[in-house]
């Protein structure tokens, strides 16, 4: 391997995964909360479990298979779950928070995955409205 | 530590940093590439190596010092380099990819930094315009 790594810490999980999904932080980075009720959204940085091995992380180009007409594409040119990191990303709506526990909206994770990182959503850096993106990417799922 | 972690593998480094900087994209890796120049922005995960210590990485809680009046803050409601993972991420605009290599504006990442993600910005599912994020966060950089 070119290049050297790092090491993950899994901060929490997601405990159950739906419309809405509830996220367990582990009570040692709980601390790391405070505030977070004063955003509307976050970003969520995942562990795709399930795509941690060896031939998912080899995957470097897929068809993408929720998107009708999508060519074969690399996977740093979409949000494959097969990839050489295991990390999903989303922005989720925060629809509460008690103690260390978050309720929040739209998050695609499994039940079970890993919590890589929580990072508030700033509509001033974060939303790009007028981004371009190809033909194939506006069908199907948004992520 | 509770929950376990993971493996990061770095995919590139930051090649050069600026108001414009340059990524390089291990060739191994490169292939992964397919496709992208059909986006005008990408989200950067890189590794804030300078960050990568137990002091750092066990910093829950900040006072973000580049937003004048902001409160006591936890590292998952503010973007902190000091946080339990050292990852960093930013909305780039992409202005150009030459072999493996990418020229992106916008970028808030270290010469050097090893890049563990690139992701494709849609903005069906990752602008949110109206975003709420409390009133210190609105003042100083936008990340």
């Amino acid at each position: 391997m070119v290049g050297g790594g790092g090491e993950v810490r899994f901060v929490g999980e997601v405990e159950s995964a739906g419309e809405t999904s509830t996220i367990l932080i582990y009570p040692e980075f709980c601390p790391g909360l405070l505030g977070v009720g004063g955003f509307s959204h976050l970003f969520v940085l995942y562990w795709m479990h399930m795509r941690d091995d060896e031939g998912h992380r080899r995957t470097l180009q897929v068809t993408p298979p929720r998107h009708e007409g999508a060519p074969l594409t690399g996977v740093f040119a979409c949000r494959s779950p097969s990839r050489p990191n295991p990390i999903g990303l989303t922005v989720v709506e925060l629809m509460g928070v008690d103690g260390c526990s978050l309720r929040v909206r739209g998050l695609d994770a499994l039940e079970g995955s890993p919590i890589v990182d929580l990072k508030p959503y700033s509509p001033r850096g974060d939303s790009i409205p007028d981004a371009r993106s190809p033909e194939w990417s506006e069908h199907g799922p948004p992520t």
